[in-house]
């Protein structure tokens, strides 16, 4: 374990020929202490401080096949998507992301460069979303797929949670972030950065970055607005949430949970997505976005009043709930299809 | 989504049939709330106390595979390991295992009742071996690989972590619970589980189980002694760690870490472990006891002292380190093995 062949023309290190320790002892360098680690990486376990006596966590997990391509995504794209992802969940409690874990699991011939690629990519996600968030600890274990579990953590500061289930008839609901683009990413990556047989293709899907970049990377290495997430509480939201499954399915989400019913102003949704109304469909159904939706009193938008935080745009109003029960509207009408992403009918899975 | 079919002879339920919303809806009322949890799972995140500012973590991943067999493993046995060695983890830094979660990656044809036991088995582990500690969040995802990422948090009680590099001269050296029974328990499966052509073979596999239940469920259903991590931290323990890789390699850890020499009694290590002196190889590099390894002052083992807390056996002392550096010896010679466990080179993976 941990030999280096001296053949300057040998294969790259993988993870078997260098082996566990040595790989991590090349990968734990790369990763941001954060300034919320009291004991880091190299212990049976990590400290983390808590300093208002609560902590919150999620997990998501990303695997290789339902979940990305690497013909599409770099090593660096994986890293950074598995990070901002799951500091989103922490962002739409109104929670400051302080720092996550990772589990890895990789093929035994992964090159250890894509694995220090990959902690480079959680690394300059949380320098460039959530400043200050650090990487406390992990695992890395052999298997046939690959598989990045993270685990993030946040600081409520003395804030309550803003939960699913405090909209109330009469606020307005609003978002901050894209609206259908990694939809629209993912589509277009289905079409173009696929060869003759449909497989996805890494030269294709390159110049296909290279030519929309914002739509491309709004599916690859999104950028949620994780500091409007605390601003939203400051502000006073009554209801948050992450949206990774599609506006509509995650507004739907709310609306059950707050027992109320959401209408949504499709010219509005339009507006606030940057797109013509030919889009409307995949801006309500497509995922991924991992933009924050929230309910915020509508006093904030009144004549005088202080306007919503950050970047969040009106885009509905939340409403007694009708005979029916709660549910999604758009422009007064019931919504009524499904809609969103599921990943166990996630396209070419 | 969420359909069941009429037909009283259709085949199982399987998270492809009734999908991850409805497969959730009948796991997660399995699972323990836990004492500490603020806010539980259904939201983006969960929020768990940490009442002494700070909260410890650990995450393991268990891989179908290299980690296991679904031949020799019940789905129980596999939510009880996961939630057992990870809990370990957070008992070696001296802290209360207060809550996990669970990041499930599991074949779209897995029977939605393996999906429950396999939460039985998380569930009865926390009660079992760390009464109040609850699952407050996880994420459930369709891939080829059956594999288990599990987060666990403890609380420290405003005690210093105890961690691997406190071991001084003079200090004994003790460890609670089994010494190379796991060990034990996997060369015998591997050894008798299996059918004529060499593959896990689960009949096999149970008549063993029933013969040396013992052995067998210290391999696939441990209970490491968790109550010991925060009774040797009371005690004043200098160092301590989670016996995962094997006594010799995880004792080398806490020579180096501490920058002191570890001589271990062999006859000593033989008594704690309950074997005659044949076994004392297989003792010392067997990996996966998950018992806890710990230094503390001697003055506890002197005459009129209080003794060892819970568990703990005195297997060998703490010394200056020699010329070689921080070493591991074995009756005063030094223990030059590598020996233990190490993911890469797994028997069969």
């Amino acid at each position: 374990m941990g030999r280096v062949s001296d053949d300057p023309d040998a294969r790259p290190d993988t993870l078997h020929t260098v082996g566990e320790i040595a790989a991590l002892a090349r990968i734990v360098p790369r990763l941001p202490r954060g300034g919320a680690t009291v004991l880091g990486p190299g212990d049976d376990a990590a400290v983390v401080a808590a300093p208002d006596g609560r902590f919150v966590v999620t997990t998501d997990v990303m695997v290789e096949g339902p979940d990305f391509r690497r013909a599409w995504s770099t090593p660096h794209d994986l890293g950074w998507k598995a990070a901002a992802t799951n500091l989103s969940d922490i962002a739409a409690m109104g929670a400051v992301p302080t720092s996550l874990v990772v589990a890895l699991i990789a093929p035994a011939d992964t090159p250890v460069a894509e694995l220090e690629q990959l902690a480079d990519g959680l690394a300059d996600a949380c320098a460039a979303l959530a400043p200050g968030c650090g990487v406390v600890g992990g695992d890395l274990t052999v298997g046939d797929t690959l598989t990045i579990a993270v685990t993030a953590f946040g600081d409520l500061e003395a804030r309550a949670p803003v939960t699913r289930s405090g909209a109330r008839p009469g606020d307005v609901v609003a978002v901050s972030g894209g609206l259908g683009l990694a939809a629209r990413g993912l589509r277009m990556l289905f079409d173009e950065g696929v060869n003759a047989d449909g497989v996805p293709d890494a030269a294709r899907a390159a110049e296909l970055r290279a030519d929309e970049p914002r739509i491309i990377e709004a599916q690859l290495a999104p950028r949620p607005p994780l500091a409007d997430g605390p601003a939203a509480a400051l502000a006073g939201a009554t209801a948050m949430l992450d949206l990774s499954d599609g506006l509509a399915l995650d507004a739907r989400r709310i609306a059950r949970a707050s027992a109320v019913t959401i209408d949504l102003d499709a010219a509005a949704v339009c507006i606030a997505a940057g797109v013509d109304a030919m889009f409307l469909p995949v801006v309500l159904t497509g995922g991924e976005d991992h933009s924050l939706f929230a309910t915020f009193p509508a006093e904030l938008v009144a004549d005088g009043g202080p306007g919503l935080p950050g970047g969040f745009r009106v885009i509905g109003r939340v409403v007694e709930p009708g005979d029916d029960g709660p549910e999604l509207r758009v422009g007064g009408r019931p919504f009524a299809a499904l809609g969103g992403w599921d990943s166990f009918e996630a396209p070419g899975s």
